[in-house]
């Protein structure tokens, strides 16, 4: 059985999920691919952490170029998050021809023609399922089965801390600052969670799902975005007397040529099918001109279910070289 | 550009919905791939019915070799229905070097390995994204972005005809042989509802889906399978005082080297996500030991949906041809 050697940069939370994915379902991804799969060289700067999976000390490496230049290395996954030194990384590791996966919705919304076109030109492939709602496979449902489509909408929860933050609000009338808190304390929200709560997240997402759903990329930056800090009690009140719930909603919709897109607190219908979406979980609704209606949901984010979705790429690319 | 010649078994209404894909989406559908799809010749006895597509009198044949020994198609697409003379037709296209897809899911539940072997022997793709959930991307993601899970569970809501029944009794507390009545009526149920109404069409689809997570293929015939025929008014009333909602449920469940499996009408509480699938829509509700639990919603039948997922086995195929 011929091995598939890969680098890891960063083993923080979803590395070490993406590490634990593999080592949990070796025999299932050796039956899948019809290969062994290595994670070989782990660009990492704290090589004590105890995470409950074994690496040695020789996976460990400080110097990125270690990677990059090894030629047994096929496949480069970078899980660092943020925009740099992440996309300068992805670029060199297309340029040394290593296919790249990344979970990294800033450095891909950020930077989406920049990466895509460098793949391009190196002949490499590049994957980012896990960039969007975790283990939902949307970017790869958009990209395959429903290639034939023109796209009309898309409607997505795809943050988990948000939709915890505002289902708890629905659910127990408590104020905004007292579930944040409590999240913090949990861990599902961060200790700055500017990011999250101001929408900035949200709007990495709907910049990837755009660029691929009528291929145009806005930078997350000219997104209109709004998040839900100034939601109050009555705000939810208001709205369950108009029979609908408020959820931090990422939209965008083609009419002709023109393209609407937003980031904002919502009112939907109780019985619109993202109404029920609660807590940490996510949700896409794409409209397609031939499929209709269609709603992907699941586990946006946490170890396991990112590391799925990287490792479902990882998997794809392996095949696709050795076959 | 690249021309890839197509031949079509069946125009009837999913054939044509294909085809209307094809034709509506055409400028989408030659973006994505960079190639120029055809469908060059059509194996269908009526040649006159009005469909609201274009098809020359040229593109018909009545004799199925025409489009096996074409040298120039590349891709069989198989919309006969039924278990045979389809798979026989299968086979021939495969063994003459052409790719197949279908959804035709009798045919693919009865013959799920002699199929995939011999499109490997062949070195030939076979698709079939279409043959469960319609529209639905679940067949693809189950065997790209969730390969590298071990499956735990599946329950899918995945006839559109019994849904609808059951919804409108239950909204409604109407009967079941009223609301089948009207069904028919509007062309939502056959003249002969017994495959829908049964489970049997239902068996077909976990069949095929248990093939893929739990890599057993069982015949549907196999499968303890009860319909909806029974299900009175009171029953439905009985669950709403529980708090639940009647489905036709197709569900399996592995619990070490153990799956069980079964189609019958079950209680699911409201609360969750499958019981809020209302009418024509279909769900899949997925347990993969990494990514957890996922749902997949959307339209289960009906032509564009269904030609919106047969287009997209289709354009994997051309890409990977002439990649």
């Amino acid at each position: 059985m011929k091995t598939v050697r890969i680098g890891l940069l960063g083993l923080g939370n979803i590395g070490t999920g993406t590490y634990k994915t593999l080592e949990m379902n070796r025999a299932q991804i050796t039956r899948a691919t019809g290969l062994n799969l290595e994670i070989t060289k782990i660009l990492e700067k704290d090589t004590t952490r105890e995470r409950g999976i074994t690496v040695t000390p020789e996976q460990f490496t400080q110097d990125p170029d270690e990677i990059f230049k090894d030629p047994e290395i096929d496949i480069v996954i970078e899980l660092l998050g943020g925009i740099e030194p992440a996309t300068t990384f992805m670029l060199e590791a297309m340029k040394n021809k290593k296919a790249v996966v990344t979970a990294n919705k800033a450095a891909v919304a950020a930077n989406f023609q920049k990466l895509n076109e460098t793949a391009k030109a190196n002949n490499v492939e590049f994957r980012f399922e896990a960039s969007v709602g975790g283990g939902i496979p949307i970017i790869n449902a958009l990209t395959t089965v429903l290639q034939s489509n023109e796209f009309v909408e898309v409607l997505g929860i795809v943050n988990g801390t948000t939709n915890y933050i505002l289902t708890q609000m629905t659910e127990f009338g408590f104020k905004y600052a007292d579930v944040l808190k409590v999240a913090q304390e949990k861990g599902f929200a961060e200790a700055d969670p500017t990011a999250d709560v101001e929408g900035i997240d949200v709007a990495n997402k709907l910049s990837i799902l755009m660029a691929i759903m009528f291929d145009k990329h806005i930078s997350p930056n000219d997104i209109p975005t709004k998040g839900i800090s100034k939601i109050t009690p009555k705000d939810i009140e208001i709205a369950e007397a108009q029979g609908c719930k408020i959820k931090l909603i990422a939209s965008a919709r083609k009419e002709g040529d023109k393209l609407e897109y937003s980031v904002k607190p919502t009112l939907l219908k109780a019985s619109h099918p993202l109404a029920s979406v609660s807590n940490e979980f996510n949700a896409v609704y794409v409209t397609g001109n031939a499929v209709g209606e269609l709603m992907f949901y699941g586990k946006g984010a946490g170890p396991l279910p990112t590391g799925s979705a990287v490792m479902g790429d990882v998997m794809e690319i392996a095949k696709n070289i050795y076959k």
